[in-house]
């Protein structure tokens, strides 16, 4: 896992060279290159992987996703969304470059990751790669990601779909989920997977991706800044809909719990020791609160 | 020239459907169909056609190169841009649907714009699909207009690259010629052109989008708000970088006329009345100031 991840930021540093006008690619460089987890390009490798793909196929779009990871990060930091003062442990975004380069370089990302597939994936058919962005677009834009912030902010000034237990779940799905989703659908298309694959880890990434806003809504209820990196128990204190506010921490823990257990039903089909490990890492630590 | 407009628009109304969460889809459309010149999707509807497309082809991309130029817009005029109330005589989008809407708003454009590409271009290939999508990545990003967008927010804090005549030659190539590139470069490749008519079609669009540029400096210096529908006399109040400013009116009218002649020299190879319309309309409008 530890390996994987410095292939990724080996990758990405590779990948974001500074040219012409620097302070833009600077900017969208910097929250890149922040220490993070990784998590989304390294399942999508791992998905080619067990799929029967060579890895080095997949660091383009690996490390696409992680970009435009990493743009809606920047764009949610903004004074005029969430106005986060952090990110990964360090001031965010706008806060280092201004908010008019935070703006251009998120716009900057978002049309930089799918460049970035079309130039560097010379092994992959012309089909693969209009499959590939074609997911990605999907999931990048207003039925996907934006979506989920829409209705996040939408939520927060008590705007309701139904009720809010259909409101966070149409959040997290779209927020959280989609990421996980074009990670591991991407992997399979990059593995030549059939449609039923690509559906059965579409299906676990939805799981997991759950599964994982709730491991962050509990961490959020009960870690320190130090450990997270970002403001926290800042979702407890603006009143914000969670997994936790809305269910209760046990009740939670336990939401969280059951559908690690299916995504580990899915993938102990596969021989694959760091989708066990990323699994193992959330649910001892959930197990330990 | 108004029957291919009404077509755009019409095609522009169907492509950006409105579906929940609608607050994102209003705003994206807001803007969007707001009533436009459309020059940049009739240009490249109209390369197509010339060079012996069936110009229905062309629709999904001519749109998206629209909806691009429609988010530039949109960000360009955010308070920690150019922090303009005004576009093509409405309220700009922020001041409808709020700031933070305003740049969901324009990054969802972004995606949505390759998004209709891949959806709507059944009759192209794969790699025809693939190409378009590799211009528009890079015409739309940081080696495109943000790029121009950056150094012109730096040379108004008066940084600039050597002379302010590179600068502005830099700007106005990134900000406003890439759009007219990448039109006439897909329309081109939608009809299967050569790369050597590529070439020829791109010389045109860096000639035509220096031309328009001037052309909008100069009306900027004399024209009314209600000819426009923006804020003018902006860029002179604030001592903005322009071609006026930098070579005086007359000499900036010469230089309009030296680039559009050279445009009537490509484009009188090709039977176009469309384009030829374009280019006299520019000409007697400067003609008669």
């Amino acid at each position: 896992m530890k390996q994987l991840i410095e292939q990724v930021n080996k990758h990405l540093d590779e990948y974001m060279q500074i040219v012409y006008p620097e302070d833009i690619f600077k900017a969208m460089k910097y929250t890149l290159m922040l220490p993070g987890k990784r998590l989304r390009p390294v399942m999508c490798l791992e998905t080619a992987r067990i799929l029967g793909a060579d890895i080095e196929k997949a660091f383009p779009t690996a490390c696409a996703i992680e970009m435009l990871h990493v743009q809606s990060l920047i764009h949610d930091d903004l004074p005029c969304m969430d106005n986060d003062d952090f990110r990964r442990g360090k001031p965010s975004n706008h806060k280092v470059f201004g908010e008019a380069n935070a703006v251009l370089a998120g716009d900057a990302l978002l049309t930089f990751a799918p460049q970035l597939i079309i130039e560097q994936s010379k092994s992959l058919t012309s089909e693969q790669i209009v499959k590939i962005i074609h997911e990605y677009t999907k999931f990048a834009g207003a039925y996907g990601l934006i979506a989920g912030q829409v209705v996040d902010i939408e939520s927060e000034g008590g705007k309701l779909i139904k009720s809010p237990e259909d409101t966070l779940d149409f959040i997290h799905m779209n927020k959280t989920a989609v990421l996980f989703r074009l990670a591991l659908r991407t992997g399979a298309i990059i593995a030549n997977a059939s449609e039923e694959i690509i559906e059965k880890f579409d299906i676990f990434a939805k799981k997991f991706g759950l599964a994982f806003q709730i491991y962050d809504d509990i961490m959020d209820e009960i870690s320190s800044f130090e450990e997270l990196g970002k403001t926290i128990g800042k979702d407890k204190n603006s009143g914000k809909l969670t997994y936790v506010s809305l269910y209760g921490l046990e009740n939670a823990k336990q939401k969280f719990k059951n559908l690690i257990q299916e995504c580990y039903d899915i993938i102990d089909n596969y021989d694959s020791k760091i989708f066990k490990e990323i699994l193992d890492k959330l649910n001892n630590r959930i197990g330990s609160v």
